[in-house]
C-alpha cells in the first residue's frame, strides 16, 4: 500500500473530533458506562457459526451486541477458520474452535438454508457442545432455523419461534408450540423468528443483560429506525403466492 | 469430525423437503424468477471492506441483495484476506482485491468508527477504485459513513445522507444538504442512514435491480418485519442525552 499523497485529488484531511459531532459531549454530561458494565460484567457473547449459515443471523446481532459495555462477541465454529454462507458468496471467521470454548454468558445459534440446518441438527459435536455450554449460559438464544438445532440439542420446552415456513417442523418435530412473534422467551432459551428478527432479540438481550437505558443507547448508536419500503416481511399477511416467491428465492439462491 | 451417531442423544432424522414447508408451492404457482434474472442480467454487486468498517453495514445488504435471482455478492478490499471490524471481534473475509475488479453494475461501500472512515477517505488506492468502478455501476452505493467515503471521492452532489452524527460534518465538507431519511438517490448515488439503513437502501436496490414484486418477495425470505422493543433509532427524536450515551457506547465498544 502506498502511502497517501498529500494534496492528492479529492484529499480530504480531517481530524477524530469532526467526522462524530457530539463525542465531546458525553463527557459534558458527565455519561460514564461504567454501572452497565458492572452490571453485564464484560459479557462473554459467543455465536456459533456452521456451514451454510445465513450471513444476517449472527451478524445483526453481533453489531447490537458488541456495543454493550465491556462485552466480547466471539465466533465460534466447530473448527477455527472461514464459514461460508448458504448462497457460499461470503465467508466469516470463526475465532475459536467449539473445544476451546466452556462458558459463555450468552449462545446464539444462527439458522441457515435447508442444506446447513440439517447438517447442524446431524452434527453431534455441535449438539454435545451447544448442550454443555448451554448448562451455565445466562441466556440460549437462537435466530430463525437455529431454534430447531436448539429443539435437536434438546433445549427447546412449551414455546418457541422460527423461521415462518419452519413452523409446522419446529411443532411436530419437538413438540413445542410455534409462536409468530419477533422473539420468545421461556426460561433462559429465547428463540428469534427469521433472519432479521436476530436484531430485534439482541436489543431485547442487551435490556437484559445491561439495562433498558443502555439497549436504547445501541439502538441509537446503529441508527435501527427501520423504514421498509415495502410492508411485506410477515408471513402471516402474506398472499401464497408472495410466499413461495420468497421461498423459490432462498432455494435458487443458494444453489 | 466424527460421524452422525445413529440413534443417538436427540438424534434428528430429517429431510430437505421437511424443513421449510411450501418450497414445493413455488413449482404449484407455477412461479419463475427467470423474468426478475432477466432484468437484474445477473447482477454484479461488489461490496468494498476496509478496516474497521461496522459489520452491519455490508452484512445486511448483503444477505438482502444475495437473494436476487442471479446476482453475486463479492466483498473486495485493497487486499484478499480477513478484514476486521471496528471493535475487532469480527472478520469478513474479501474475497477479491481492489486491483482484480474493474466492472460492478452495484459499487456500496459501508461506514465504520471514525478510525476506519478516516483511513478510507485518505487512501488513494481505494478513493482511486471508487472512482473508476464508479464510471460503469448502475448504483454507487453507501451505508452510514460510507456516504463520506462517496464524498472524499468526489462522488457527492445536491444531498446525501450519513449516519445521523456526522450530519454536520458531511455537509460542512463537501457542500451537500444531509437528509435525514433511511436513504437518498441522487442520479445514480444512494446513500444511507446509519448502519441498519442499509437493509432498506437494499431493499430498494432489489426492486430497482429486478422490480417491486421480487422486492417484497425478498423481504418476506428474510422476515424483515421490524418490531424493535424500543422506539429510540431515531436521532431527531432522541435527547442529548442519549445521543451522547450512544457515542459513547459506540467509541468505547472501539477501544
Amino acid at each position: 500500500m502506498s502511502a497517501p499523497e498529500s494534496g492528492g485529488m479529492n484529499s480530504v484531511k480531517t481530524t477524530r473530533r469532526t467526522v462524530l459531532t457530539g463525542v465531546a459531549a458525553a463527557a459534558a454530561f458527565g455519561l460514564t458506562t461504567g454501572t452497565a458494565e458492572a452490571e453485564t460484567g464484560g459479557s462473554k457473547i459467543g455465536i456459533l457459526l456452521y456451514d451454510g449459515f445465513s450471513l444476517l443471523d449472527p451478524t445483526g446481532p453481533a453489531e447490537v451486541l458488541s456495543r454493550l459495555p465491556g462485552a466480547t462477541v466471539t465466533m465460534i465454529a466447530q473448527h477455527r477458520g472461514p464459514v461460508r454462507t448458504d448462497t457460499r458468496d461470503v465467508a466469516v471467521l470463526a475465532e475459536r474452535a467449539v473445544a476451546e470454548v466452556n462458558r459463555l454468558d450468552v449462545l446464539l445459534v444462527p439458522g441457515a438454508g435447508t442444506r446447513g440446518t440439517v447438517a447442524a441438527m446431524e452434527n453431534p459435536v455441535l449438539l454435545e457442545w451447544i448442550r454443555r455450554v448451554h448448562r451455565h449460559t445466562a441466556w440460549t438464544t437462537s435466530v430463525c432455523t437455529g431454534s430447531l438445532i436448539l429443539g435437536a440439542a434438546g433445549l427447546l420446552r412449551d414455546r418457541a419461534t422460527t423461521y415462518w415456513s419452519s413452523a409446522d417442523y419446529l411443532e411436530k418435530t419437538f413438540g413445542v408450540r410455534y409462536v409468530p412473534e419477533r422473539y420468545v422467551q421461556v426460561g433462559k432459551v429465547i428463540t428469534a423468528a427469521g433472519v432479521s428478527a436476530g436484531i430485534d432479540l439482541a436489543l431485547h438481550l442487551a435490556s437484559l443483560l445491561a439495562d433498558e437505558e443502555t439497549a436504547r443507547g445501541i439502538q441509537l448508536a446503529v441508527e435501527y429506525d427501520p423504514q421498509p419500503p415495502f410492508d411485506s416481511g410477515n408471513a402471516a399477511k402474506a398472499s401464497p403466492e408472495l410466499k413461495a416467491l420468497a421461498l423459490k428465492l432462498l432455494a435458487d439462491s443458494q444453489e
